[in-house]
């Protein structure tokens, strides 16, 4: 497997990892932003993983009777960047016709500096 | 059901829930306390809840080779204080001889102001 | 905290730790009974278990445009029995009112055995 | 990106996404098969998956005092077949040196019959 490879495969792992460990977490408009952050903490600690940003859509965060939601699925809109070598790929997790879908969007090769 | 028995109820519920939503997450001395917030602002949205306290224990967030650790029950030390009606209950789930143990503290009625 | 309390206890500590141990599986109305059997497998290995019955809404599962669904908290028909001492209670999670609610059913004594 | 690439990132979403949904599960050895199933039964549902196979560990699951255990990252010995296209690709996860890895092992490409 080339570098290339591997950084897809790590940016899978890491979507799939973060969208089964915290879906159905109660959640508020108001508390939204410390789950975001949390997910973000937690998910740059994971090997290869260069940048992530968790944005969760307070718009689909109705009100149970009690006052609050739960974070589901079509909530989630992440993006990644993973590294392995000098290949860096960008990966995205969000709603698409009603699925929260997971997709590369691009990988590129950043060329080794002279005498590396 | 009296009052008091729906306190200890809820109490349990939100101790098993929160336990088996966040294990597993990475984390590590660094990002513990972003974790500790999320929790607490997922728990206190629930009903019945009026105080909630998680602790995670940085001792045993040992670092794997990739340099992080993993969110285990043995690591929190938590403590939830519920009230249906006038009546409050303490619980908490902590280490207790090498088992995440959760159990009810107290409970104790406030008495209901006159004209009330 | 007397026999009565801790059962009460107990099971909700189990009804908040299985729905959010396994609310957001893929699932489907084919794999609907493995998820079952394996949730009731896993929640009668808890300390004061007696029964558990877990019925998951195979009408609630919707195909996605993947032709599967996702475990979601309204699905849940569960009902537990906890046992402490010689007081047995029976709970429920199940939907009402848009909600998946748990509550206490019923607690009642066994009258200990002559000579026990 | 190409037909083995993101068979590929399928292997890695799978995989994330079953170890973060089930760890922290109340497990024996005696009820490890049926969550073997059940996870097998929710994998297999999944865009793109061709075979699952999940083995736990039965060595690591140590009774704690209330005689269970509890599904780790440790005890995942999964291996999986994505397909897109033409192309499979194998991947697992298991432990190795102390750590719950995942690695893709191998991809190849299967021509396409004359006539298709």
């Amino acid at each position: 497997m080339n570098d290339r490879e591997q950084a897809v495969f790590e940016a899978g792992i890491k979507l799939g990892a973060l969208y089964h460990q915290w879906v159905g977490t109660p959640i508020s408009r108001d508390s939204a932003a410390s789950v975001e952050k949390a997910i973000e903490r937690a998910v740059i600690l994971q090997p290869f993983v260069e940048e992530i940003t968790v944005r969760l859509d307070r718009g689909l965060m109705t009100e149970n009777r009690f006052g609050y939601s739960e974070l589901s699925g079509m909530m989630y809109d992440v993006e990644i960047i993973t590294r392995v070598g000098f290949t860096y790929c960008r990966a995205q997790l969000s709603p698409e016709k009603g699925y929260p879908l997971m997709k590369i969007v691009e990988c590129h090769e950043i060329e080794a500096l002279p005498g590396h």
